[in-house]
């Protein structure tokens, strides 16, 4: 252990939890942020005093745009310490740092997967990173800043995965960029319609859209920083596409297109990493009232079994939801059994 | 009330559930299909016995593709019989009755909004439809047709709604078949990826492809049928997409297209029908073993606040889970005081 002394530029989201991780360990944290509003509720939330120790590692976590400036100053104000940032696009991280501080050996370039719909040091939260997985490449990086790196990723409790920065940025262009894309371009079609129309909505439009309502100055900043990795894959969407519209009217086309979808959404893994487990799921019909949520949970802790998932479907005007319980098959059976002999609404699970 | 036999042709997930529906309310059903496994099924779920009344009422719950052919017998065999379909798409609906029959005095296009992932007779609840929205078009039919359509619709526990066909195509082609046909185009992307980029994937992705995993046979009728309608939307989407493409350098650009994503995004009507309705999240962490859910929920009853709604987010390889409870704002501050009293992992709600 050898983390005393943390500095942390950039009070959102990332840098904020980050910066409470860190103190749940007694580390020295330093949060500054060029909005000084931004800066006192951070260091309000972290409860710091002025650190007399030198700075072991500075935490690069402002937007990308402000790269330049701040690992510039940055580092002619800590020359001794060690850098890690913590931005979306690792390419883009290297090209600059490199042209501030001249090699990349103090300089590790990281990214934690666990961003939010939400942002601000108000939404921080020191388990934001428990259990994630947070990507860094040490190419070129000394052994010095890589352990100091690494020790930071232990201490917020994630999962360390070295990855090649361009390998990364090819990654996220595809799980992460280009849902991203597409979703706002999918919502963006909506803009317009008769509420008639809308209120027609049901839960397939509502998943699809859901990260439509991110932010545009976080992501306008993430898509076009990493262009050259986003561009091909939209490309291929858009060329797929045409496909689809020239070849709409023959099923045989409709029916690949479906097809295609259907095992590249078999390609994402489930809960817990690995492949995706298959679930059976226990539809259950519950009035929509304090309480009866806390009953089902009874029931189900009552028969042993472990929930896995759930997802609640509202049905509109009435007042009424539709829970659909994800488990093994075995334990969905005991719970099939188990609420049928207690008298609930519960359909057969499949 | 006027139905006492109804005779429905197509065993799969809407008429099954239609027939279970009407079985509750004592009503006579004779369940056709052509496939003699499916049609045992049907029946034997809703514990039929041979009818000697004549039929009411004709629904028609096969595939369109089956249109012509079954709407034909259909009305050979039962002259004096009203009839009423089921599927996606009412113009192509219209354009068969029509063809068979010669007029449409008998025949009520309609559509209930509640399709699911699953398919077939196995899947069938008799509240599919309890307090879903119920399309019906009555221009051109008599008031005998129209009235038994309606009192169908109300004994299956849904909304009437009264739409002109290509209206409802045109709806239906933007909230429904457009979601579709983009995240099945998006899901198709995935294909061939490395697992070490798949394993990255977050709630983002999963949530944009979801629906991806529907059935290739049942889409392809439904998307080809309604191309007329869904076309021009693909080809603004993809007009969009271009436009995309070529700016993705240029911030601006980027970032209006994300706006555009909010706004539409925006324009989803929330639960219980009306405009989308603004929740507070109260972000809880909890074990994932059985018996915490359960109790998270005894918290929330004792407190006295109606969940609306919940996500649960797991985090990889490990076993503890995020609840995002939603909540409005005054349950929300309600429950995060009480459960940061009784000792709860509970984070500020936002």
């Amino acid at each position: 252990m050898n983390l005393a002394h943390v500095r942390i530029v950039g009070s959102g989201l990332i840098g904020s939890s980050i910066g409470l991780a860190l103190r749940t360990h007694g580390i020295e944290v330093t949060m500054i942020d060029s909005d000084q509003r931004s800066q006192a509720i951070a260091q309000d939330l972290m409860g710091m005093v002025p650190s007399t120790k030198e700075v072991d590692l500075v935490v690069i976590a402002t937007p990308l745009s402000q790269y330049e400036v701040v690992i510039e100053s940055e580092y002619q104000r800590n020359l001794n310490s060690s850098f890690i940032d913590i931005g979306s696009v690792k390419v883009k991280a290297k090209v600059e740092a490199l042209a501030s501080i001249g090699d990349l050996s103090t300089f590790l370039p990281s990214h934690p997967m666990a961003g939010r719909e939400v942002g601000g040091a108000e939404s921080a939260r020191a388990d934001l990173f428990e259990d994630r997985i947070w990507v860094y490449d040490s190419a070129g990086v000394n052994e010095k800043t890589t352990q100091l790196g690494l020790e930071l990723i232990s201490l917020c409790g994630a999962t360390a995965l070295e990855m090649e920065s361009a390998a990364h940025d090819q990654a996220v262009a595809l799980i992460s960029h280009l849902p991203q894309a597409i979703s706002s371009l999918l919502a963006a079609q909506l803009q317009g319609a008769p509420s008639s129309t809308m209120e027609l909505a049901g839960a397939g439009l509502r998943d699809t859209t859901r990260i439509a309502a991110s932010s545009p100055a976080l992501w306008r900043e993430i898509l076009t920083s990493n262009s050259a990795a986003l561009k091909p894959l939209l490309a291929q969407f858009a060329s797929d596409l045409q496909v689809l519209i020239e070849g709409l009217d023959e099923p045989e086309v409709v029916h690949e297109l479906m097809a295609a979808g259907n095992r590249g959404r078999a390609a994402i893994p489930g809960k817990h990493g690995g492949s995706a487990r298959s679930y059976t799921y226990l539809p259950v019909v519950i009035e929509d009232k304090p309480g009866q949520l806390a009953a089902l949970f009874d029931e189900a802790a009552a028969a042993s079994v472990n929930v896995e998932d759930l997802t609640i479907e509202h049905s509109p005007e009435q007042f009424t939801g539709l829970i659909t319980l994800a488990l093994s098959a075995d334990d969905a059976a005991t719970l099939h059994q188990h609420l049928r002999d207690k008298g609930w609404r519960v359909h057969a699970p499949r």
